[in-house]
């Protein structure tokens, strides 16, 4: 993490970890570097508005945020840069991350989080890469494989699927 | 105003205020003295910050927000003073103010936020007076006979119903 | 527990007392006394209205009411006193506490009551405290220490999470 | 209304009286003595317990209880009587009558209310003449001759759509 | 069960009924006498309607219909008696039970049914006993009896929590 | 109509007919001789019963049944055949056609209901006639062109308002 | 499998599989032979629109396509085809199934799905056999056979549990 | 629009534009070039798909895609590209775009749509100036002034209220 930090990932709770860990492993996949901050939008808001602004004058460019509950970690970081933020609302409480949902995608006019769901981890950091494929041709060329893997993934377990059920109806008809 | 003002209340948009004026009304009702602001939890976060600074500085004891969609406000607020905030969510947008309901009242533990009903401006005003009245005796006494009143304008409302029903009856029967 | 209760808290029934534990551990923090009450809105309605009364005759401040599905406890304490009620819903059964939170949150104008999250029973203690700080030096100065306390959670779990992805990292590139 | 009431009508509020009015409709039809009243769970809930114990002291066998919002209504009255309890949720603010129904349904072990559709004003009625046709066999009947009717009006209304269908594709023909 | 049933409890399936056990309980202790059915509104259609003609003709006088899911039972039993007719809401699948408390509430004018929570079998039970109890004394006195168990079950565990924090209170003081 | 109905349509009230309508018209269209019934589910369900049994005998192939509310017509209807049956939840009432899509789709396993979304009579139609297509090649062929036609007016629509936006920036350029 | 597929079921995952093989076991017990396929319409949306466009070629008839999350495949396969296409909701991640409910049924005018029940397999399966039993009068017989075996389901289930209760009242009184 | 479209604006319906315009009148604000699409995940698929390799090769850089209902089109139109997708959820219909929102943010892995509000097209118009403003200087100071601009909206509506209310006071108090 010697480099300057592309994407910054930012969670309201050390709790939110264990969810984000998915993020951090896309951008070590696409080897962008990233930096990782815990600071709440209101145990430590001073702390992450200025962790904010200085991420984003030392050359960052995307922000994830994650947030469970009445989740205004993201809304609050979009308000305080230009950079695009990427909303990751957690399932946490009773109300399974709706609360989060709503609370990180229904931004007020001038304010946008682009939301990512419930959960979804593994997209907020595709997503971050895909922002920042635009001048970076290796990017997005690296995007083009992971599709392709994705691709060829889904045709391996529908292979795999269908050796099985032919097993099973031998097995049967034997 | 020229007094202290007790209540501060701050809402996200002026288009809040046709529902915030049942919250004014009922402060005017109680002579509690408060002062009015609109600032946003994205879009004037500063500001908004300093205003709540200022207030608790001057005297200030409670704090009403109000705020609609992914409504941040009440909970920013609440993160930045030891006051105790009451929270108003706004219907708007299509979500018809769920939206604002579970991003206010959800809040994480730490930092509460006392949530009236959705649009529930005059409650927001009451609870206000509820808390002021701690150490202020005619507050208290003010709220009793708010509540007689109240009780009184149930059983007239009860008693015009019935007369309204015999007449009813009466001319059915005659 | 011989002093003046300025805290009651109420449960519908003693299946809420897990929650609720929480709220007691802040109250017993910020040595705030209290009392607590296990009534019902419905199998106890005399004696629930019989305790408010008389807490609130003797001193008491602030009520904390907890209760889960068609939670009508607080609205029904709110109903029968002018002190503010803070308002727990409990989640309990199939529908996860958004029925405890609309039979909490959603009072009819004239009887708000200041509820907090599905099973926020930390906020609601907190809630309560800042509700009494207003004319109690020590109070407010034991918040501020406590949000102090929060802001530094925070950093610690910032720092160690820190420690533990630069640890990771090495690990990796040795 | 010089008769015993079998059945007691009450109200949270008179702006539910335009939904009310239904179910009086039916207990008109079938003849079956009533008695109405606006009272309140928590602006007048005194005068509503005394309400309920006179009408169960004076023969009294049915209530019928509509509130909307946070409707604490028919449960407090349910945890006061041991008669029957039918609980008409109303439609009311933002929530569209979900809060009520769930209010309403959700009741704690041991208290019942029978709760009917949001706004099914009518059905609250029937389920009372339902309730008291038990050891009235011109109500039974009657009841019957309702059901009977409500088929006819479906025929009516086949027969009629029949017709109309007839006649477009007859003038599509021609 | 040799005496006429005057509860008939019906279910749309056999895994109901360690749910439905609740309500049999209750009949069990007000000596009510009752039968139990499994027929299904879309399986069994016919035997369900000839069950219900049967049990009101041989002087049955309630009946629970307990159902999940898309819960049909409820209401088509309903429409083919004008017995009162008590939905019991089984939770069962993704949706946690609304689906069948909307299914079973929300019926059409003209057909009531008389709905408690989702699960809700001991209050089932408990309304069936208000329903008979008009013209048998015995059961309203069995319902005031319950209901004073009931409160002062609600008394001892409050003694008992208030005797356990207190012995709390001892340690931590000792 | 004078041919065998190979398309029953079934609505539980007349008032669900201006949504039912556009179901008659895809079935006009596609020239599928259909026949329209208004039977209830609840207040006439022998006569549901008899005239799916008649519609079954005398060569029906596919049934669709509209509701609203508590919406059971469909299910009981699919509950007495072996023919597909579309099932179209109308929204009507305070819950928007939440409550009668739930109670058409979550079906119990062994009775499907071939659902369609709220008020989608024109899918209900095409649904259908895509079921009828199967060994009826001119129907097939008719679908396809009609497929053809919806693209072709999507194309249209594009063109449109391509053509609105040019002159829009000509007018604003010039 | 070395007939021509009747019924083609596709999966976005192979995740999927353990629900959808509920639909096998139903087309299995019906002898419909059928193929099964794991596609996605994000990942692989070429390779499944052409099995599409391969299986209605190669003389299938109706497709089952099952989804969770923002379940698009079933929508995206219903524009490809003149095929009746069946929607079976997956439960999967925090929203319960709710929102691949809303994405497969909620289809815009033009392109139905039939949608069943969240995780509801079995009737997929069903109503896949009900569409092929058209011109088919031998799995029409099977159909109705396969509804006298759950009426006698129910019974036996009816019986059983009957049985067990005179047990236990047995024991109880003796 | 002569130079290259950087952003594609495709909307499943022309229903959609009124709420998309917004969208564009941002796009226009900060002169960024775009082109703008009716085109359909349904009916007509292979265009779309046609339309995004195209907008793609010619140097488009960030999708905003709009659609109501099932919306599918932002998650289709996402599995054909590696740039990043913008889904903006239409309410249309009895969900309020509520199955919208599902259908477009709950994307499976590997698939990101990065999500707006429900019919929050000016922040879907902004989020895409955030991306493209990374190597745009002056996009980035344009995305500054706006912000400034909203900030001063903000304050002067705080004075033009402050004003209004100053008034009514002076009016009271004359």
């Amino acid at each position: 993490m010697s480099e300057v930090s592309l994407v910054g990932i930012v969670m309201g709770s050390d709790s939110d970890y264990p969810v984000v860990e998915e993020t951090i492993k896309v951008l070590d996949r696409f080897k962008v570097p990233y930096e990782v901050k815990v600071s709440s939008a209101h145990r430590t808001l001073e702390r992450t508005l200025s962790w904010v602004k200085n991420f984003e004058s030392q050359g960052g460019q995307v922000i994830v945020a994650a947030a469970g509950l009445a989740a205004h970690l993201p809304g609050v970081v979009a308000g305080s840069t230009s950079l695009p933020v990427i909303g990751l609302p957690i399932a946490s409480g009773s109300l399974s991350g709706v609360d989060a949902l709503y609370a990180i995608v229904q931004m007020p006019p001038g304010v946008p989080v682009a939301t990512v769901g419930i959960g979804a981890a593994r997209n907020a950091g595709l997503l971050a890469v895909q922002i920042l494929a635009a001048g970076r041709e290796s990017l997005r060329s690296a995007l083009q494989a992971y599709r392709r893997e994705l691709a060829e993934e889904v045709e391996r377990k529908d292979s795999a699927l269908l050796a099985k059920l032919r097993e099973k109806t031998a097995v049967r008809n034997s």
